[in-house]
């Protein structure tokens, strides 16, 4: 039995602990002995106040200790734990390795995902980028990440960080084209719903489809007439500096600048 | 009983008449009395030679004529039909109702998602924007649309161009943004695949949370220090450039410049 031990209550410890949990239900050989909060309220809706801690140094042994707090507090956290020689990972997509303390042995456990609170999602279905620093932690880290994700892969720092930015571009930017597309509706008054079957399909399209296959629009049909018509009718210099430029890197597709 | 001619051959078309032919089977009041393609070939595989015209002058007798062609060609096709006074639509998001010849009654049917060639889609939960320029046109245009559609809207013209503008925002941008998100994965040799569960869950959280209440991620946190490693770490202009747009405009958010 794998002992894990969570660091942390925001929305990635919580989703971890919830995924544990289940798959502890289910039989695996994972046990989640203990989580830390600084205050036990947040996570009383998931662990009884005996498994959780408000104070570092009374973690109980573990084989895996998982930090999942903001990318800023990660090295904090990790100089403050009164252990050495231990597995200690943090879930961070951008964070270094480096971050973590020497004292313990290193690794990262990154599940690409965007949390919400409050809003279960299916932990199996979401991928989980390990790395560690030697090959038994890696093993340690794969048998554990198995057990709550059907979607495993050994992912090293400077892939990790290319990851992180591709996922800047599909989440954090779709969703602010998500907003534009509303900002756009509810200024002419036409309800933003109209927009949402073609925003599913969009996103549908791409789990079969290349991106190239996909590409629609006037950009890539080089519909100069539409694209001008385009540009007149946005007044917003943000809204169509966005249009000129994505426009553009469209037409110019393949060609690295 | 409405009868409908659908004028066309391509996507829409083809999509619409195996909306109509559904819709026609569980015994709704409409039917699609013939289709014009230059080709007979281009619809064979949807209607018998008897139902395809390629000559525009023996179009049968109908009640709505719906002209299913790429912008440029709309206005053309309008100017040769062989009839006057009869109520003649297009399916374009941007072409205006003015490029329909005036010898017969306009309208505009628009159906918003993006179309894929052989790829099925459940026409009913596409949204379909009508437009006429009297009462008893729109209620016949109404008429036959909640055959083929749950989701029909009145639109007018200008709210028509909105919608289009803010459709290539959240189809052919966003699409753009996932080929980004797919170019750099590949120059990392990260499998794409990793990104998926990502896009699928960004799309499903704007069908219940505002764009405002789902945007996370470096630069609504304004954590500036991940986003200059991104900016480092991306090399290529065009990329580059769109990173400190979005990022910029997200900060922003809210602000009309």
């Amino acid at each position: 039995m794998v002992k894990v031990s969570i660091i942390g209550s925001g929305n990635v410890a919580q989703h971890l602990i919830a995924a544990f949990q289940k798959s502890q239900k289910s039989g695996a050989g994972v046990a989640l002995v203990q989580a830390f909060s600084r205050k036990k309220e947040s996570l009383a809706s998931l662990l009884d106040a005996d498994s959780i801690t408000t104070d570092l140094c009374t973690l109980q042994e573990a084989d895996l200790y998982i930090i999942a707090v903001s990318d800023d507090a990660i090295e904090m956290v990790s100089n403050q734990l009164p252990f050495k020689n231990r597995l200690v990972v943090h879930t961070s997509g951008s964070a270094s390795l480096d971050v973590l303390n020497d004292a313990n042995r290193k690794g990262v456990f990154y599940p690409l995902q965007t949390f919400t609170r409050n809003k279960p999602v299916d932990f199996k279905t979401i991928p989980l980028c390990l790395e560690a620093e030697n090959a038994s932690d890696y093993q340690l880290l794969e048998k554990v990440a198995v057990m709550i994700s059907d979607a495993v892969y050994p992912i090293h720092s400077n892939q990790r960080k290319a990851l992180h930015v591709a996922a800047v571009f599909v989440n954090n930017f779709t969703n602010h084209l998500y907003k534009i597309g509303n900002d756009i509706c509810r200024e002419h008054q036409v309800p933003f719903d109209i927009l949402k079957p073609l925003i599913a399909e969009t996103a549908k399209k791409i789990m079969t489809l290349s991106p190239e296959q996909a590409q629609t629009g006037p950009a890539i049909r080089k519909d100069q007439k539409t694209i001008e018509a385009h540009e007149l009718f946005l007044t917003d210099t943000h809204q169509s500096t966005i249009y000129k430029i994505l426009t553009q890197s469209i037409q110019d597709n393949g060609k690295k600048l």
